[in-house]
């Protein structure tokens, strides 16, 4: 028997799991939480941050290999010389500075009280104002691959981050030899080699297979000292995804415990990974990654331009394929929000009496009611749109609050309020001719919230099929490492062979309920209407009042 | 020395003091909270309400009288002989439906078990079909008296609910040989005979000074049963406020510890009592008294009609004047709903420890604020709203919302939406020629909370003058108690001359602030534009989700 190792680096933890080849059998599993977490207010040595920034720390992640791989081998009882292949995904865009040998500016003494010196997170938004300069200038030249990107570039991408650098900390942005995704630098680090994923480097900074990246002359439009970037920042290739990216450096085989040269595929992006993971293979098949972002994939043969949409790149998600991106910046985070700082001591100790957690309690109560019971209608964002809307500036909103409204009602109405969103996808993604006729759900909340599947299942008005293992993720990291091993070695040519052996089916069909679809039907109906209003120019409150919190923040600071 | 005791009936406890009646101080004061307090789930048998009712035991307001009265003349040490008056003020429209002899019929073994037998409170808000009903028939055939109630006739007050009996216990409306308002029924109680106050009686039940009651035509136009219907249930004279009701009885005196035959005012309406107690005597000064909800008053020489405020009243709050009333009805309940039912442990805790209440906490926090630097943007609806929309069904909206979003933040927001809101009433009056240049605030909160006094004096720029004791209204109850006494048993003849000697000065003013005002003033702005967008009939989203909510509740129930 043989075996592959999948990693999944999530937002807040990173996950091995230990699988068989054969089937794809998971036999152990280990998690190791992120020390420094997501640093939203502070640098571990005190430096502030600003407004709407995330970092993390690049010895997390390192931390979450020494952790979590001998911990997996060693509940397995397995040999390491019968580990063939290691996989990795990533959250994204995730990106550090770096040096040429692929120390990360954060670790050096003369940079890691600069803010800009550390990992911008994938929710780090900052870049907004350089993301709507880089957009202007775009649609100004007439960039053919913004339509790619449904019209617009997140400030969630590696340009405008990389540009925020250049214009607040300019000797970070000359000291830094890279920049890099997180997902390729873990890579990095496993094998010595610098290789740079397909699949991020097409959804998030703006590479296509056929026209490589942007124009020079696009960067200098934006500021002179951009205009060599890629030359000066993105040394590395680009590596299609299933492809291996080199074997484990003898130092890092013997911190772990494996074989030195053991293959190591080149990077993923954790949502991605997932596709073949759980066995999707044709177009019209939507998955929905669900966690505390929700990340949308669905293949078509054809590539056509969606506004609002992520992106849409060629071979980025399976081979032959053009795979489109979609995504909510906050689903799960949502009910964190309000489950870490707004459950009262009588609720949090009537959960515990009954040893549910507050999410298990909260659901209960949830359940409890029939849809449209709570009179509370929410637009899902509490961390900006990302689609269709793709604007970071817009802020969560609920009405319908009564001084009877339990938090369990706000609970459930977020739940709504990102099925809604869900929906605004799915219907964009139809008026612009891409089919979505089936809908799969996986990632760690899909497995938990069966109440939530309900009501995806039922404002969809589709059945949603909740697929993959709960660590769906670092599966597909793992039928990506089998890949890298190759047929040979006990693992798989390609990953449709190995999706189809090793991937999950479907464990549990959700169908919409015939009595809440109509009710459903109504109060999307007036999601939508807010949703224009407040999100398509017709009373851009949000963005007004956002621009006074940011004026009056700012004055606070000085 | 003489003293006057005067009654305070809040919405969930009374409050007794007794003051001497030379300069108004008090020498002793006692509360008695509800045991019942507002019963919005069910009976006290267990009997389920419906959705916006809102009742009350009239028990508990008999013991608020046994309890307090006795505890206050124990605590001052003074003889009962030297007692001469007692003045009672109460929530309104608070109602409920009694035999002859004054027996509530919830006190009634073959009634108790239904809800109409009941107290309703004045913010049972279950009966907008009728209130609805009631306003389209007035204002179709032209009754002159709807353009004295702002255009509109509120679900709280006496028809309203006594048409919701009708329709729905039509055997406790016929079992019923009065409909009278809880303020009449304490005094009835007090001095064994019934009186109806002018000021209840003007403002809630549509009784003219000049005119009367509406006629019976336009009672029978909303159903035949109602045509005589201030024959059939508003027997008792309406006596202007001011006047003496009659002298305690013997057994009411025996159980209270006074003298029978002592002196009792004809009830009050709890806000319209402090008018006087504050020394307001003139035109153009608004007075709030800031509760659970607020009351705004203003008196005015002449007698317009102004849309959206709650009634003008010839001689209604001073003799001599126009009194016109506009209100919030959600107000310090919205702290309330955030305090009760959504702050975590983690809070609670850290309140506790530093010796806070919950409220201090978050009034602490929220204070380290800049305005606008939380934001949030919120509509106070989450009681409906009184003036100057006039419309139970619309319900509360916060926006602005992100992942760091933190309780402190959305009360300072709550508290600002209140803020917006008397901004919107003060504005309303001057548009239709009612001065307001000046604004006291008085009622528990403004005495307590000088966070949100300032963010009114920043919201409305104009100095807010806090006024009277923090038992605000208790102490108008104890000024009207010695002019029922009358000057010649140590009292007073006239009410501004009591006013005068026992009413209590301004004791703190809050200035503008000059760099929150421009602040404020950007956004009132956003404020006015979603109040009237959500409010004004261009989005009725609010009403459509409500009733829902309502069809998807009485499915339940079923």
């Amino acid at each position: 028997m043989k075996y592959a190792i999948g990693i999944d680096y999530g937002t807040l933890s990173g996950r091995a799991v230990l699988v068989n080849t054969t089937d794809g059998r998971e036999l152990a599993s280990a998690v190791y939480p992120y020390p420094h977490g997501v640093m939203e207010r502070e640098l571990p040595d005190g430096t502030p941050l600003g407004i709407d920034w995330a970092l993390q720390h690049p010895q997390d992640y390192l931390d979450v290999l020494y952790h979590t791989v001998p911990e997996v081998i060693r509940q397995a009882g397995v040999s390491p010389r019968d580990v063939i292949g290691i996989g990795t995904d990533f959250t994204a865009c995730t990106v550090l500075p770096v040096k040429k040998d692929g120390t990360p500016l954060s670790f050096m003494k003369e940079f890691s009280a600069n803010p800009h010196a550390w990992v911008k997170l994938w929710k780090h938004h900052a870049a907004q104002d350089e993301a709507n300069r880089l957009n202007e200038v775009a649609e100004k030249r007439g960039e053919k691959w913004l339509a790619n990107y449904g019209g617009k570039v997140s400030s969630e991408w590696a340009f405008p981050k990389l540009w925020q650098v250049l214009n607040e900390a300019p000797d970070i942005y000359d000291a830094m030899d890279l920049w890099v995704e997180a997902g390729d630098w873990i890579v990095w680090q496993l094998t010595g080699a610098l290789t740079r994923n397909s699949c991020a480097a097409g959804y998030k900074a703006l590479y296509n297979k056929r026209a490589g990246f942007p124009e020079p002359s696009f960067f200098a439009a934006l500021d002179p000292k951009l205009e060599h970037v890629i030359d000066d920042k993105f040394a590395g290739d680009v590596v299609p995804i299933g492809s291996a990216a080199g074997g484990l450096t003898v130092a890092m085989a013997g911190r772990l415990g494996l074989e030195p040269n053991t293959p190591v595929a080149v990077g993923n992006v954790d949502a991605h990974v997932c596709v073949p993971a759980v066995g999707i293979d044709r177009t019209g098949k939507m998955l929905a990654i669900v966690g505390t972002s929700t990340c949308h994939m669905v293949l078509d043969t054809k590539e056509v331009q969606v506004p609002g949409m992520c992106g849409v790149v060629e071979d980025g998600i399976l081979p032959g394929f053009a795979g489109y991106e979609a995504g909510q910046s906050c689903v799960g985070d949502h009910f964190a929000w309000l489950t870490d700082k707004y459950i009262s001591k009588q609720h949090e100790d009537e959960a515990k009496s009954r040893g549910l957690t507050i999410h298990e309690y909260l659901t209960e109560k949830a359940s409890e009611q029939k849809p449209g019971q709570s009179g509370l209608l929410a637009l899902d964002w509490w961390n900006g749109n990302r689609s269709v809307l793709v604007d970071v500036d817009l802020t969560g909103m609920m009405l319908g609050f009564t001084l009877q409204t339990e938090p369990w009602e706000m609970y459930r109405a977020l739940i709504e309020a990102t099925a809604y969103g869900t929906r605004m996808i799915v219907e964009n993604f139809r008026e612009n001719g891409i089919a979505v006729d089936a809908f799969v759900a996986s990632g760690g909340i899909s497995h938990k919230n069966e109440l939530m599947m309900q009501i995806y299942a039922d404002v969809l008005n589709m059945p949603v099929q909740v697929a993959g293992a709960a660590q769906g993720p670092a599966l597909g990291s793992a039928i990506f490492g089998a890949v890298a091993a190759g047929a040979k070695a006990g693992g798989y040519d390609d990953v449709f062979a190995a999706a189809r052996a090793m991937g999950k089916a479907e464990n549990r069909v959700y169908t919409p309920n015939p009595t809440a679809v109509p009710v459903y039907e109504k109060l999307f109906a007036e999601y939508r209407v807010l949703h224009d209003y407040f999100g398509r120019g017709e009373n851009d409150v949000m963005k007004r009042i956002k621009n006074i919190k940011l004026a009056q923040s700012s004055k606070e600071e000085v």
